[in-house]
């Protein structure tokens, strides 16, 4: 737990101001708060590598063995805490913790903990050399929620009302992670999800051989009937042409949306690929920044935005995508990908949702509240703050050190 | 120091592959060497924290009171070894380490540490869903160098040879971090400067009041006179407006380039700014990626790409980028960022050489070969490897555990 300043004991002697004009920039910064009481004292880093039920494949990022979670709880001078949080599909995780403990917490403590937007201002500058994207926007997004958590706690308001608050539930669809599965387990899976009460299923394409994917898609739409909501997510497999030829055969089995069809980065590729089939495209889950947004929406032709608030700079940076998508994006729908305990909260919250990806990663079951779905819709939590408490002695095993 | 893979003692079961049409992403995967001696059976990770001679401060990074340098030792069954290294501000480098120790030395330990290009591929998708710029991008930097160099002393080749081989000898100016110093501590400045036989200076701009920049920018150029090269840096602190405003009025003093005036990812901003003035720009410090070097050259309208093998993916991503110099970028002369003593052999190479900036991290310093400089041009070593042999008993004092 990170509780004070290791800059006290900074070898390097201060710069001495030796006339009238030179500058410190640390004189431009104000981050004290009015009262001493919401000061922020600590925040604990932790970090939990947490087995998957079945070793889960997609296009390219691989096996997955387990997710990993990184926790952050903030405490105030006046007792107060949050507690946000951030996952990843295996890497990444140390790393997170180590930017959280070594570089977010010392510039954070003696911060004022309540104003938000000062403090998710304050981390884009101090990380920005280190930053713009990759593991900063996770551990950013760790802390921000934290931030929230705290908020609501202390306002005694749920998040899809300090969201927003158009309404409390929203549209859910079953996300599988199953390009490993044969045919016939995928089958299976996607049974599973309509059991469990989902009205809509998403499953993986990508496989080399584009005819397997072909094939999985027509059986899961002849599986599923015509009134299912169905997406096919191809994690960047795919080249522009390629994803052309794939989307024009997509077509003819009604996929929702495409996603992710060929690299997050090629924005003008999208465009392409959305221009030459007509078939609506999404992504969201590889895009970290406010200006990696601004160029989806400026140049890529989507047709629905999937921010994730674990690694988009938190519930501040899904906020900032959720306002632009009703300016730049012209109102598209705000689908979400992983964490479905606290996307239910933020998308519920828009005047413009789309739906939330119910992810493979069950973080949300070890919580004290998994994901309630009530006739198919998600339905967020009243509890003040995020809504999400994590069940700590079910993560305790899993447990590493950073 | 990894010297195992951690997933032979990984709790998850293995994917039991159970029909003919199930599908396991890591057959996919081919890095087994030719021969073991060429296997990496070990990567160790080092970070310092090394003091800077004063707090060096400019207008969106504050006040540098040290930087951090990563380094990589990576080890080949035959016992031969290369380093590399990464460095930042002062920030991110614990996570950096982490990354490499955790993350990307599994992964690496067993794989062929001679095919530079294969490690570099299967590290961009191993890492992807936490990377595409950010703390991965540093880490594969100080990876990729290491192997580089590795494969220059298995080869008996200097750097600037493997490179290219143009030359090795290229332009270089001296970079001050100086927005922090008195305007006479700045004339001060670049007066070492130029009797250390520098014939190219760049200072910092983007104080809160513009006219203290005016200012600083005309008495440097009163003070070095009209055959030297004067560049100006404002670290991004510019909305486009004020960007357009300050480069019209440092077209007066001949400017040679004006760096990152506004926002790294606001390209179109950069192309506004060129076309309003007229004004040479320069970026490429916080640029990491390809694509975000594509960007770049197709449309921020740039007349110098500055990137820097220590956050752009090492020596293959800095090639990459010199190549899209002479396709996408029309013929951009390729200048550095940061650890001249890298760059120079790395810019020399190049058949449209631009200038190094002898950065005020002083990394060369702690090799055994600083930085050589003859008759104003920057000088490669002919060392095999990259030429950068560190200094480590000059180092020790300043290694930090992460």
């Amino acid at each position: 737990m990170f509780t004070e300043n290791p800059q006290q004991g900074d070898p390097v002697e201060a710069f001495h101001v030796s006339s009238e004009d030179a500058f410190d920039a640390s004189s431009q910064l104000e981050h004290s708060p009015k009262s001493d009481s919401l000061k922020i004292t600590s925040i604990e880093t932790r970090l939990f590598q947490v087995p998957l039920p079945f070793v889960m494949v997609d296009a390219k990022h691989g096996n997955h063995h387990h997710f990993q979670l990184v926790t952050a709880t903030v405490t105030l001078q006046d007792g107060t805490t949050g507690t946000g949080y951030t996952y990843t599909g295996g890497k990444g995780g140390h790393a997170i913790a180590a930017m959280i403990h070594h570089d977010i917490a010392p510039a954070l403590v003696g911060t004022d903990g309540t104003d938000i937007a000062a403090r998710y201002d304050q981390l884009e500058w101090h990380l920005h050399y280190v930053a713009r994207g990759g593991i900063a926007s996770f551990a950013i997004s760790a802390v921000d929620i934290a931030l929230w958590d705290l908020r609501g706690k202390r306002e005694a308001l749920p998040l899809w009302q300090m969201a927003g608050g158009t309404a409390k539930t929203c549209k859910a669809y079953r996300g599988g992670i199953d390009l490993g599965l044969s045919q016939s387990e995928l089958l299976d899976s996607i049974r599973g999800y309509l059991d469990a009460g989902h009205n809509g299923v998403k499953i993986k394409v990508g496989r080399p051989d584009r005819n397997e994917d072909y094939a999985r898609v027509a059986a899961v739409r002849q599986l599923v009937g015509d009134d299912i909501a169905f997406m096919v997510d191809a994690n960047y497999a795919l080249c522009v042409p390629d994803a052309i030829e794939a989307a024009n055969h997509f077509k003819q089995f009604n996929v929702m949306w495409f996603e992710e069809p060929t690299l997050p980065d090629n924005y003008f590729g999208f465009a392409e690929i959305a221009e030459a089939t007509g078939v609506p495209l999404a992504m969201g889950e590889n895009l970290h920044t406010e200006y990696e947004f601004g160029l989806a929406f400026d140049h890529a032709k989507l047709s629905y935005i999937q921010p994730d608030a674990s690694n988009c700079c938190g519930i501040t940076g899904f906020l900032k995508v959720c306002e632009m998508s009703r300016g730049r994006g012209g109102g598209m729908p705000v689908c979400s990908h992983g964490m479905q305990e606290l996307h239910v909260s933020l998308v519920s919250a828009q005047p413009n949702p789309g739906w939330i990806e119910v992810h493979s990663f069950p973080i949300d079951q070890y919580t004290t509240r998994p994901l309630v779905v009530e006739d198919h819709l998600a339905v967020a939590p009243d509890t003040p703050g995020t809504g999400v408490e994590f069940d700590w002695s079910k993560l305790a095993p899993f447990e590493v050190k950073f």
